[in-house]
């Protein structure tokens, strides 16, 4: 293998696709995003690009006693209504500072060579308390998209995220910058306690009005109900424990 | 020396050969493994090939007052009764997750040079607890293999092992699967305490079974009753202290 | 993008400058200086050059919803008195020890672009303890310049720093030697504690006798009065433990 | 820089040099003893070769104010008697497993560069104790060369020392069979807890009666004098605690 490779699975005619991101992440809000497109989309959907890369960590998944080779997917949605999409998807990021450069760099060239001019990188931002309302914060790397999310309720926030946004979902906005492709990062607000099928669900419905997609989310409802149980018990620890601190990145510990 | 040598120390004519990998790791059952073929079918062995590789630690052993750098080697092996072999075996692993690339993509050059189409890696599963019966985990990168493997004893469980596998056992199943090689993960449950001889055994019957070559085993017996002894006093222990964790990886210490 | 890129953003006609460098550090002493420059100089002052690399944190920054690419930035100064300067700034040093000699050699590239023959990296050197006068420790890669600059007030030391001059910083005198660019290391006494402006400005006020140039004090002054009440609340908690001792790098917080 | 620069500052006659090899390590021994080799030798002396390299820590040393770049230095030694020398030395070893190898190779190619056909590498080895009487085990990378070594007191034991020879001075041996250049580690042995010149001249004792060469020890032995005053405050303390168990890698604090 060659430090990257790029596997061309097959091929599909989109019609000015958009990049959607979705790689693991705070309370995998991106992941679990990005793979309900693909689960409700299933019948327009396609996989069309493996990457390879010794940037990943040097492993195989096992399901059923066969092994899968860590990579990242894409796969090519043509929805009935709305825009068409590239779904970048994976179980692993880049293992280095560098490789996450390297990686970024690769999927936007797989996003090139299908004519991409727009992407969004979708994630999680921790607040480190229990959540009510969902609100979805913003960036863009082209100053004239502002408006038109805040419109359909992306909150901009002056300082936030604190300290930018770190990995392949920055990188796709910076590098991204430097090729002219405009890039949005939307990221659902979540506790960072927990795999957050409601955070997902607030980032894709900002998702579906600028696409003008349309999704059912009876899937991704059904886990958050799970996770719900998963949440009553912490809140008891935390009313038993009084005061409760915003965990440091080491402690974040994700149940699926 | 290049970033990756590979020192042609002899040939050898193999008939439809087959590559056994027995590196360091979990138990030492892998390495094990491939020692005790070398060791058992001496007479028919020869060194072939010697891999260096600036991913290896930099440095070298001292046996007697003389020196040897760090490598791995590929010895041939045709037995009278069975498959011909190549058994890979060395002291080290590479010391990065693309060293693990680096390393493995090395290892399957070697092996398609003999024409190798069919791989079996050796290694250990930990499981926190002293066995009695000493089961053979598998796992394949090729479904079609999984039936023959279940008829010689081999175990396939559905989410075993948790995380997959890491490392050079893995890669050599998921890159040789990217050059159609068929390979197959052979792990002997083992405490992951101690070095396990009796794991390594069952290991190897596995193999005996597949490749229809024949073992004995009195060394490995050998070796296996003097861990009988390490095992008692960890018992003792373990019934003094009522109760005793699965280790950490940090806590592992093989005792050979 | 390439492992590195330097963006040619404008271009400027310069009269023999100086490189001026200030990245963040201990105290933030040479950032606060640098900028401190370009805020002063505002009029006088263009964008010439921006460094991209994957020797950075792969992340961007967020201000006001918009995103910028981690980056180092090289400003041309024509001031009305005095040498015209390159000002090199930025929010972030390489993540690596051979990044650090990649960047440094970036650095030196644009420096020569514009004939740059002498440069000054701005620092500070900790000493933990509160400051009452503060010291500006020199280092220079040509023993030429030593007497002029300690006529000037910086001072020589026979032992200092210990353990000599780590990062770009040092790596700007150690490889622009081997270039024949004289430069000189100011290092700004302080306590380590906290971002120094009072540090910042004695480095200064020694580089504006050095190249003649004048710079107004107003805005570093009133940040200094900003730290002077953390400053307060140190003393008063070091009163209270008595003893204190010198922080290690790891305990070093700035508060900006 | 490239990543790697040799300089050539002189060039020397050398009539069949042999390379001595003496940086930082356990005890300092072998960066003792070559700079010792240097001093007594300063008459017939030439610094030949500076080898800079991104693989060194990135920093300048500052000696009264006045900078120098992190390198290693080559310099050619023609006594009056006996066999002429190459002495590398430097303040620092390599920073990452795979800036061994690189700059060993580096090292190689400067003494393959003046005919060297013979190299010793020297150290020290750690007991844990407190030394009376300095023994200097050895290693080679050609068992020919055991039995003359033995004959002038070098010791080589069976299991030591035990994981082998790691950094610069194992792939000197390493690398350096692989040019076919015969090589040999001296390595002295030391407590551990301090820079022990004794160690460095039972190892100079060896390489005198090895290479026909003459040294004076009297700076060394004033050393020692000085160590000797360190080794009595360590006594007295194991003393007082009764039992003092060996130090691990981390503990090693060197007193120079």
């Amino acid at each position: 293998m060659d430090a990257l490779d790029i596997d061309a699975v097959d091929e599909a005619d989109l019609d000015e696709p958009v990049l959607i991101e979705g790689l693991p992440g705070v309370g995998h809000v991106g992941k679990l995003a990005a793979d309900h497109i693909l689960e409700e989309l299933e019948a327009e959907t396609t996989l069309v690009r493996r990457i390879y890369s010794q940037e990943f960590p040097p492993q195989v998944s096992v399901d059923g006693g066969v092994t899968s080779l860590t990579c990242a997917s894409v796969h090519a949605v043509t929805p009935e209504t709305g825009r068409d999409m590239l779904v970048l998807t994976g179980d692993h990021q880049a293992q280095t500072n560098e490789g996450h450069y390297v990686l970024t760099d690769a999927f936007l060239d797989v996003a090139e060579s299908f004519d991409v001019s727009e992407l969004y990188a979708l994630g999680g931002v921790p607040t480190g308390e229990l959540i009510d309302e969902y609100a979805v914060l913003g960036a863009v790397n082209n100053e004239s998209m502002l408006e038109d999310l805040e419109d359909i309720g992306v909150e901009f926030r002056d300082d936030e995220p604190a300290g930018g946004i770190v990995g392949v979902s920055g990188l796709l906005l910076g590098l991204g910058e430097r090729r002219s492709i405009d890039a949005t990062c939307l990221m659902g607000e979540t506790s960072g306690y927990l795999v957050d099928p409601m955070s997902a669900r607030a980032v894709l419905e900002i998702l579906e009005e600028r696409l003008e997609i349309d999704l059912e989310y009876e899937s991704l409802d059904e886990r958050a109900e799970e996770m719900k149980d998963v949440m009553g018990k912490i809140q008891e620890m935390e009313n038993q424990q009084q005061s409760m601190e915003v965990p440091s990145d080491d402690d974040l510990r994700y149940i699926g």
